[in-house]
């Protein structure tokens, strides 16, 4: 927990002192005032965030973290749960979605075992931070240990820290785990207080008996368990999963660091509001890369006052979402700092 | 007219027959079926424009055409008009931001004076295709005669021919010249048949008084001029503008390639209603960057039936949203052509 709470602390409230002069910067560039509206917004946040007046977009990073979810045996997804470690392959081979939008963006991806279901071949490109073997079912009881809980959030921390030694300016999040949207669901009905039914979707595409059975076993989990709203870490522990515990570690850890982070999907949006339950000053850390098809993202957005960059129906998650997201940012901070300024160019500014 | 009867005699219908084997393809890849939703759409609708299975996006060129406007002189627009040629010196000098997100987007930038009302200096990075100094003043007679509506367009069909030897897989259209909002709402306000009152905005950034001036102006140019609506050539040269033109010559070339264009923003999309008055058969050719502070353009784009890419309260024109809208439909591109299938990761498949 010391960890934990070392970060936490970390997390400086951002002042917006520099947004009046990164403003005027702007406008002393040579478009009409705030004609490039959400970019040069993302530009201003990018300052306030890093601190710094011409913040470069150099070492992008993906955080791909996986783990299984017991859940599953209660018939909740499309999929077999052996399609995580498959899926991680995958990932470490280069062939999935978050390979190919992550070298369009020019970024990095680590992909990390937090609690895959089985032993994964060790291989140069996957960080092991294993919790456990997939988490507990949680409609019979507990996800996992409360000290399950701290500590895939510290092992979130730790792969974050190990990373950032090689450079980091940006963060984007991404998850892959069978069966991780119905722990999404539980985590986000019980803190935002809104019914499981109104914050459950689809998944990765089940039909309407499947996804009834979803709902039911999600009420299930949370009459079961009874999660504290209050404690994000009982919340995490009773009805989460490793990877989404872990996801919640990489973005504290980022906002500690005064990086900003591209929250993915509906996944990482869980980890981000477990992230803000612990410490609400990291909200302003985080950019939503986009609305997901998945119903209760747009709720989960609503509640932490984040407006996505895009409404693109995107449901995959492993951090697709926060890669062109990351390109868009990248084009926002190319204004501010390779713009010529009116009196550079020599061009007439508006009459006064 | 010749030359612009050849060219939309070449575009041809697109049939829909590879859709449903691009679908299948996109469903091989190792994700949710659909999961990457306007991602895929992108993916499929560039091998429906292109015909080709492996689409690929590496010459992307941005059309940045720029023209005055005679109506100036009423005091329509924020800025004076030599800000017209000081921003193609400007984008010359690679310091605008157009120069900036084309080279985010790794897309060369075509500067065209169409009509600039002065001399440029010659540059090599500068086509000159001047139709002469700047339209007349529509609110007292028409902006152009009917033979320079058609050479504007056959200019732009030039501009396009020319570049297409280089290499062109996708184009993205941009506008530069003081008062082109007034004529664009003019001509979209003609063609939809919709109040110049609902079409028209704050252009670069008018006061309310301005704004109320700019609306009765176009008026006056409507009723003065009574364009025929249904002919887009009338329309173009009593109320429209020589780069809006050469920008439907461009978009009308790029169809009859069978290359997908870009389109940026409210000048643009005018120029695309004109190419769709001239051939309906050009609408599926063309992707919708983004949607415009500039009021007139959700109605333009809705007529058209093109749903945007972004929403992020972009007016500068230039292109801009286009090269942001570029990179977009290059990660689409990259999801079909080089995901994993199934097949080759070994990942399982959803239960049937």
């Amino acid at each position: 927990m010391e960890k934990l709470k070392e970060v936490i602390g970390k997390i400086e409230k951002i002042d917006y002192s520099l947004a009046a002069r990164t403003q005027k910067r702007l406008d002393s560039l040579t478009k009409p005032q705030g004609s490039l509206g959400r970019l040069e917004e993302l530009a201003k946040q990018i300052v306030e965030i890093t601190k710094k007046e011409n913040p470069r977009i150099k070492n992008k990073v993906i955080f791909t973290l996986a783990g299984d979810h017991g859940i599953v045996e209660e018939g909740v997804s499309a999929y077999p749960k052996e399609v995580t470690p498959q899926m991680v392959y995958n990932f470490i081979n280069g062939g999935a979605g978050i390979n190919v939008l992550a070298r369009h963006a020019g970024a990095r991806v680590i992909i990390v075992d937090m609690g895959v279901a089985c032993d994964l071949e060790p291989h140069s490109d996957l960080v092991i931070k294993k919790i456990n073997y997939g988490t507990k079912n949680m409609a019979g009881g507990p996800a996992m240990t409360k000290e399950e809980a701290i500590k895939s959030i510290e092992n979130g921390i730790d792969v974050f820290k190990e990373e950032v030694k090689s450079g980091i300016d940006i963060v984007g999040t991404g998850d892959m785990g069978i069966g991780n949207t119905a722990s999404s669901s539980a985590i986000a009905s019980v803190i935002t207080g809104k019914p499981v039914e109104v914050m459950t979707g689809r998944g990765t595409g089940i039909d309407d008996k499947t996804l009834s059975n979803k709902i039911r076993v999600i009420e299930k989990a949370i009459s079961v368990n009874k999660p504290d709203a209050k404690d994000a870490i009982d919340v995490l522990s009773k009805v989460g999963g490793f990877e989404i515990g872990g996801l919640t570690g990489v973005i504290l850890a980022a906002g500690s660091r005064r990086i900003p982070v591209v929250i993915d999907g509906f996944i990482s949006g869980a980890a981000a509001l477990i992230a803000y339950q612990l410490e609400p000053k990291i909200k302003d850390y985080m950019i939503a890369a986009h609305c997901s098809v998945e119903k209760g993202h747009k709720i989960i957005l609503n509640y932490l006052g984040l407006k996505p960059l895009l409404d693109f129906d995107l449901r995959l998650g492993e951090g697709t979402g926060a890669a062109v997201g990351m390109t868009i940012i990248e084009a926002g901070i190319k204004i501010l700092t390779q713009m010529a300024t009116f009196q550079d160019a020599g061009v007439s500014e508006k009459a006064k």
